[in-house]
């Protein structure tokens, strides 16, 4: 039998990439990667808004469309031979998130109209964008007013990074913009829709991982919020509420047949489906090899964490867990997502904005060598991971970064290690939080860029954690996920799979090499972290009062300890 | 009548200064500056233990030969042509502190003889050594017992920078050096006695500044501490205290004459009156003008603040005030001194340790250009200027630096106004305190490498404090200092001056550019300072609980503020 391929899309936050895939082994053979042309990497930016981040979706459409050109290109040259684009049995696509944004009747984004043409507010705003805190924090004292059960599945919060946060947002900064769309959609919905020749609002189908998490939707109650919330909360809201559907469906569903518009552009066969779209994150933990007990780290510019757990376990809410939500990531599983609002951007923070002594010496390569060098606790310094806000377990994005311990020998790469150590610290609580909860973590594996690149990271994920953690094998987990969902939705007769478990089990895998925790570097760890737990809670809890007159000294105690000056 | 002439040696932490000067006006003929030829920027480190930081005292007596011979030879060249060696009538010296050495019954350096030759412990331990924290705390718990007068004087807290924790440091850890000295001495007092000629240990005179400030000297309690108490806290410790002279002098004092060896080696008469040694801020305070009530801000690597009263007059003591004591600065009255530990050396750290973008754009031009453009408050953005400790009201050197409000945009422009910021807050406090205690600020003179190099700093330190900030006019301040001390003891019937107050008022004077408080940047620094306050106390004070959940948000909000966003 010849054989089938599947491709998945993945839209991260400053490129898109575009994977194909063999259904029956996993092996990928052609990857394409495709940065958006406009703004500051990807990004538009302002800078007397540093809370603003916007993106243009049209392009998303054309770096869909060069990278698929390549992608094929590339699968054509394949030492194989075997490839051909008529073999291509389903698509998958997954995207950055919360990412919403307003389009008209017709499923056009506004911002491809003349009268809107680089307005930022008729972007699609992208998840990092926070300038919505404060109609983040007026959502969260009105679902506590009126729909108390609302902020149970979402962590008590409500995000500035989410969706009727931005909406209301948007609402009021921009009201041409607010009057003239006609529903706002996430990209995760509506670029499968601009794939399957969708033109009409009221066709897009929702995925129900965006709907879950961040947008207040959930079965017990029959869907989005009800109108009456949404009237509270902002009349033109309400309206824009009323375009949504009453069913958000899981990415086993399909979003529809590849249009012949797209087919010709790209010699795909016209008709194949498109599965529902979710975000990079979920479909990264299935690319990753997602189980019951298995933690997956999907870790890019910030880091998602994805658990699943069978649908008919009872499950607590989680305080200050992002959400759980039913078939988010699997059909038939509660899908749980955390995440870490800054992680491989913390870094880039330091080596790209403040960049010590230059592109050279002040490269992620040159700083992980010095870094690598120092011993846990030597550098005497602590660092809070909240250069961009705190999505789990504080859900506040108003928090901020801080370095205490810092002296005049200080280095670069002290600094460095300090932050790579403040993630892992964040992470620790996250998955704390989890098995506090009754999630119990069986299994950590990491995917993501800096999991295949930054051994040294693993290393201390594996030492604060205290846990042993393994890698995804492929590269790009997010797009191989996409592309196990294409060939779900495919289904077996058509050379797919009958469930996402028989795709995951044949199509993922992880390294040979397994991070294992060092028993002294846990246990200098294990003080640290008390230290960071301090300050997490003293800066980011609300009324707590603390003595913190001994943390200096504390590191300064574990600094000499480790410098073995005591 | 032909000119007179005096010069001004003045030791600091990386290199000396010769200082020729006309008696009559104050006008600097000459200046040369020797960098320490051994160390790292002249300072012997460990990478293993950050707070070690020792000189050769064979490289003060080698720059001192050169850098006289250096200035003699540009005096020579002076244009009016009327310099001759032979009008020199006086030298004054002024070192680091408290900066103790090693001497045997001879008076010659430890580190001098072959024995001890490299060896770090018989080396100067310069003032920024804190390697005896934990001496300095056992000092401080033994004199709360057995004389709790002591610590009146000083502020509370005895120090680690300071003689005594010095001394017990290295009893402890160097026994053979403890074993071979005979006696334990100040550069401030040794160098001038070298100059001297003096070769017994005995005939050294030792200068009230350094006793007063660093050694618990006073005469309320009939001098340095007695034997009881030095016994007490050390046998050893109590013998080398037994060298020590019952009185300590004024710098209106002689220590001796200029030795016909070093006449020989430089051209300058034999015999002329060397003035007993004192530290380069109290000096620096008398070249800048000091005078009862005005507070002089020696601002280089670290920044020394320094006052006088008049003796008569009733002080009370001021908790964590490093020092009150008779005569350290001018005759006839009390010299208070208060200090920050790292100022220069803290924007220093940002520019040559971690230099952001390279030596270009992360030098202090190009940071100080971008950081102009900064409002108060704008970058989010709060410091402690704690990475050398705080030795200003906290007195505690296991202090560390700390910045809150990064967020992945934060520059390495704001970083450095922010750092700038922090010390001008750490100025404020200090100030702060003197008014509380009856010690009313009338007038600010800053002076120092940073005082004339730094406008922006000194807007930042004029809108801080709320103050109009004055420059001394002179760009070497402390060797200025240096030099009326030598003008002083030279005598009215030599060419110089009868008293301190007719030699500072011929000889200093300040520049026409005041600095200015600006009322809306005096409004934010306010709110700014008020979180800084917070910080402080909870991160510096023992037990101190606080509730500093607000404090990013505040901080955010003032941000926002600053950009027109709100």
């Amino acid at each position: 039998m010849e054989s089938r391929y599947t491709i998945g899309l993945d839209f991260g936050s400053n490129s898109m990439r575009v994977l194909i895939v063999d259904v029956r082994t996993g092996h990928e053979l052609a990857s394409a990667v495709q940065n958006y042309p406009h703004g500051s990497s990807g990004i538009i930016l302002d800078p007397n808004q540093p809370d603003l981040a916007r993106q243009r979706p049209g392009d998303y459409l054309t770096c869909a469309e060069e990278g698929l050109k390549l992608a094929l290109e590339q699968a054509a040259g394949d030492p194989s031979g075997e490839f051909s684009p008529r073999h291509v049995i389903g698509i998958g696509v997954d995207t950055t998130g919360s990412t919403p944004m307003p389009i008209d009747r017709h499923a056009r984004s506004l911002e491809a109209l003349p009268e809107f043409a680089g307005n930022p507010n008729a972007m699609a705003w992208l998840w990092k964008d926070h300038t919505g805190h404060a109609e983040a924090e007026e959502i969260t004292s009105l679902a506590g007013e009126m729909r108390p059960m609302y902020l149970k599945k979402i962590g008590g919060r409500y995000s500035s990074e989410w969706f009727w946060a931005k909406l209301l947002r948007c609402i009021r900064v921009a009201p041409d913009v607010a009057e003239a769309m006609y529903s706002w959609v996430e990209i995760a919905d509506w670029i499968p829709a601009m794939l399957a020749g969708v033109a009409s609002a009221d066709k897009i189908r929702r995925g129900v991982c965006a709907a879950g998490h961040k947008a207040f939707y959930s079965q017990e109650w029959g869907g989005y919020p009800d109108a009456e919330f949404l009237s509270a909360l902002n009349p033109r809201a309400a309206a824009i509420g009323g375009t949504l559907p009453k069913k958000a469906e899981c990415v086993s569903a399909i979003a529809g047949g590849l249009s012949e518009e797209w087919a010709r552009k790209t010699g795909l066969p016209a008709g194949i489906p498109i599965a529902v779209g979710a975000f990079d994150a979920h479909l990264g933990a299935v690319g990753a090899g997602i189980a019951d007990g298995t933690l997956v780290k999907v870790m890019g510019t910030s880091t998602c964490d994805i658990m699943v757990a069978p649908i008919d376990r009872k499950l607590a809410d989680i305080p200050g867990l992002c959400g759980i939500v039913s078939e988010s990531v699997l059909p038939e599983h509660y899908g749980l997502e955390a995440g870490q609002s800054a992680v491989g951007d913390l870094f880039n923070w330091w080596t790209n904005q403040i960049q010590p002594h230059g592109a050279e010496e002040g490269s992620h390569e040159a700083l992980t060598r010095a870094a690598e060098a120092i011993a846990p606790g030597a550098s005497g310094l602590l660092a809070l991971d909240w250069h961009n806000g705190n999505r789990t377990v504080l859900v506040d994005q108003r928090l901020t970064g801080l370095i205490i311990g810092l002296n005049l020998y200080s280095s670069p790469a002290e600094i460095y290690r300090s932050l790579i150590e403040a993630t892992a610290m964040g992470a620790r609580v996250i998955m704390e939080r989890l098995e506090e909860h009754g999630v119990p973590v069986k299994r950590v594996i990491n995917c993501g860029g800096i999991s295949a690149r930054n051994p040294l990271a693993m290393q201390i994920y594996a030492d604060v954690m205290n846990r042993p953690i393994a890698i995804s094998r492929s590269l790009q987990t997010c797009a191989l996920g996409s592309a196990i969902a294409g060939a779900v939705v495919a289904g077996k007769a058509n050379g797919g799979y009958e469930n996402f478990e028989s795709a995951i089990a044949a199509m993922t895998g992880v390294q040979s090499r397994v991070f294992v925790p060092q028993a002294k570097s846990v246990e200098v760890y294990e003080q640290l972290y008390r230290i960071y737990r301090r300050l997490h809670d003293a800066f980011g809890l609300p009324h707590r009062t603390e003595d913190l007159s001994d943390v200096m000294k504390s590191l300064l105690n574990l600094r000499d300890k480790a410098r073995g000056n005591v």
